[in-house]
């Protein structure tokens, strides 16, 4: 494939016309130098940057080697057109079957060795610490901590912190939600929300509609209650096919369902405004309630977010879930959830689930919020999210056999990677470990192991040169494979 | 009733003769003066403790005022016999058929009641903040906080963190328990080990046997899961029928027994040793795994604390869940559970059900018990609770009706009183409330809502005037019900 330009060898800026690359790299990217069209002059770029000329010409021949842009004699350079960077997969093809989800034992065996390794993280969808506010989080700890004495260390018993709620509430006004602090439960982290949820509307032995491929944590979760599945068709761009939805709906009893309607994981697929509605009217109309996991939607790369799902809920049917894990810090589990018309038992299940969370941290986050750091925080994160997404992305092209499909995310910290036909991802994923690499094989994200030949990357990565040496390994382990 | 000592003019050790006498009760309580025995002169009592004769004299007076001791002339003072104390409630008669819990709304609505009120808090089993080491726990957030740094924000995934399980693994040493850091799971408190370990070893309609009364926390998840409740009679000091249980196991099929075999909450109940390992065998005779509630162990009056049923456990049938929310925090939210045999789903069931504990919480009670202050503190908290509950008993006899019994338990925080039969403790719970004084009425701790005339007292209040004035209101309120 193209020698494109590779994560370290650009990202890291300490060199001054690696930055200069990655900043047009933005431009690119974020759509406002469209392919066919010209990039600053070198002498332009060097007076507004107030870089020397030699600078530029580094980065731009730069971006050339790494197929962004293409010189033109006696005319400049010119941003490269899309189709020459590694193309996505295809929308999903799930069986159109109810199924159990048999996935259980291998989920938790991969989720624990991908931990046990002192791996280079590419298979958690955990942010390394250097793209979160750990210093201000420690801060407002120890301000909450100091300011509420004996309460932090109370119960903090359902619906949970008013001040944090409050400030909820008014974060999901961008999301296109309308909802009071009285809507809101807490919970530990966004998997108890959506547990919570499920057990309200769900027994033992139901069906629920999800994603294709969807969150392993889900499927868990539907395997852990008894539930059945149904994987409906779903596209890496536009989300799950309202249309498979439709027809499954129409043969089968669905109890529930559970959507990852903005940036899916692992798929980053991110449904229009307008599917979002039919979506959402759909459900409304056959009664079914939509649990609507959102975790990813703050880490959009555009401003502002795109609304979830449940701004177009009517009459309480769309039950929103999220937290601060992605946004903030994972270890704090704040979640929450606006479970609308069955909010009062989610908060009962809530009680009898885990009592309350644990109260100082969601004292500290309602103080971060509070404080107005995190609208800030968000676009930092989004930035160098949309960055590392976009250099893993061409480090795919870069290092995996021909052939390799990559998804282009909007938003979250995740591409996912369909490999040739023959490639096996759980037999990657068991010599990638061996390399302390981690990634996340297809078959955790499909109730029955599918996938067989797809994996996630977490694109959050800790900036290394281990980095650089893990995509080439995993290039060199998939192309063993290929014989 | 006798005018015994009340828990405000004695307790609060402001004035000097109040503390001697209080340390004559503790003597008297743990059983170093015996009932008849002589206690010290009044001339030896001064100088032991540095303070004039007049003080020890105004304490003697007060302590015989109290019903506590007699003088009989020319020979000094005796302790008089327990019998003029008010009588315990007996055994439990629950019905002995398998039933529903019906009881969820009701508990949800008086748990929210309780919270809401800026009430004397004598309805929920939480300490008041002066019993627990409020700046040392928030030392130990700081110090962890410092130490750990972006770790301490990262995800502390099942089984959770090794420093904490390797100290909770000596700690249990005292109970009799021979565990390994790898026998453990960390959980969101107590409350969500039960639960787990309900999940673990049950189906939606399997049957639940159970102490009656049981904490309603257990009867919530009952009720949650879609399992039925089998009640056994149990007695206030010494726990569970066996012969009741032996019964009851041969006639039903019992899927779990859900136990507190030491201090049950809310009768306090504790087995003795004897009773335990004949529990542990018979459940283990017939293969029935039995989910232990130890969380008021550590909180015995008596030192060393009494053994853990699991301490007889030999095939890993007994899951012992507890935390440290009644010895340190509640709202640390940092419980655990050795699930025996069942640990590997367990485990799986705490990811499944909240990913991971929050992590500073742990990473600060483990700093906490390393830096070996736990001790130390338990001392204080026993002392103080063993205090409180005594009083608490002196109020009951002072304060309420004729007739009413009361527990007397050896560790927790509560105890649960049994009215003159015509009284309604639902009655006296909205009457109270209105009073701004809250109780936990009796019907909550039973599946059919039973104990009409029952209702627990939590005794580690905050020492307050305020306390007085509810013990003599909730008289009038029960006298004003018995017309």
């Amino acid at each position: 494939m193209a020698n494109h330009v590779t994560p370290n060898k650009v990202f890291h800026d300490r060199v001054l016309y690696e930055r200069v690359a990655n900043e047009v790299v933005h431009l690119i990217e974020g759509g406002t130098l469209r392919a066919g069209s010209r990039v600053p002059s070198v002498r332009n770029l060097s007076n507004q940057r107030g870089v020397s000329v030699s600078t530029v010409l580094q980065a731009y021949r730069q971006l050339e080697n790494g197929g962004w842009i293409e010189a033109r004699p006696q005319s400049g350079y010119y941003v490269k057109s899309r189709q020459q960077r590694p193309p996505e997969p295809e929308e999903s093809r799930p069986s159109l079957d109810i199924t159990q989800v048999s996935t259980g034992e291998l989920m938790m065996q991969i989720l624990q060795d991908k931990q046990s390794a002192n791996a280079v993280q590419l298979g958690s969808a955990i942010a390394a610490s250097e793209h979160l506010p750990i210093k201000a989080l420690h801060r407002a700890l120890m301000n909450a901590s100091k300011k509420y004495g004996a309460d932090a260390m109370n119960y903090d018993i359902a619906p949970g912190c008013l001040r944090l709620r409050e400030q909820i509430a008014r974060r999901v006004l961008v999301a296109g939600c309308n909802l009071t602090p009285d809507d809101f439960v807490l919970t530990n982290g966004c998997q108890e929300a959506l547990m919570l949820c499920l057990r309200a509307v769900t027994k033992s032995g139901d069906t629920v509609l999800i994603e294709s491929p969807t969150y392993y944590g889900v499927l868990q979760i539907i395997e852990s209650l008894g539930l059945n599945a149904l994987e409906i068709p779903t596209h890496p761009r536009d989300g799950i096919s309202l249309e498979a939805m439709e027809v499954a709906l129409d043969g089968n009893a669905v109890a529930a369902c559970v959507l990852s309607p903005t940036f899916n994981n692992p798929l980053g697929s991110c449904m229009s405004d307008e599917r979002k509605k039919r979506l959402v009217e759909t459900l409304s109309a056959r009664d079914i309630p939509l649990i609507e996991d959102d975790i990813w939607g703050d880490t959009s790369f555009d401003n502002p977010r795109p609304h979830a799902a449940k701004a177009w809920d009517k009459n309480g049917g769309v039950m929103l879930c999220s937290s601060f894990s992605k946004t903030l810090a994972p270890g704090l589990r704040v979640g929450y959830v606006a479970a609308g018309r069955w909010k009062k038992r989610v908060e009962y299940l809530k009680t009898v689930n885990t009592l309350a969370n644990a109260t100082l941290p969601s004292l500290a986050v309602a103080e971060f919020l509070e404080n107005g750091g995190y609208d800030a925080h968000l676009r930092r994160i989004r930035k160098s999210f949309a960055a590392q997404v976009q250099w893993t992305t061409n480090a795919v092209d870069h290092y995996f056999p021909a052939g390799t499909r990559v998804t282009r995310p909007r938003g979250g910290q995740v591409v996912w990677v369909e490999m040739p036909q023959n490639i096996d991802a759980l037999q990657l994923f068991a010599d990638a470990i061996k390399e302390n690499i981690s990634i996340a094989p297809g078959p955790i994200f499909s109730p029955r192991a599918k996938f067989r030949n797809f994996f996630r990357l977490n694109c959050a990565w800790h900036q290394s040169p281990e980095i650089e040496r893990a995509f080439r390994t995993l290039g060199s382990l998939m192309a063993r494979q290929m014989g």
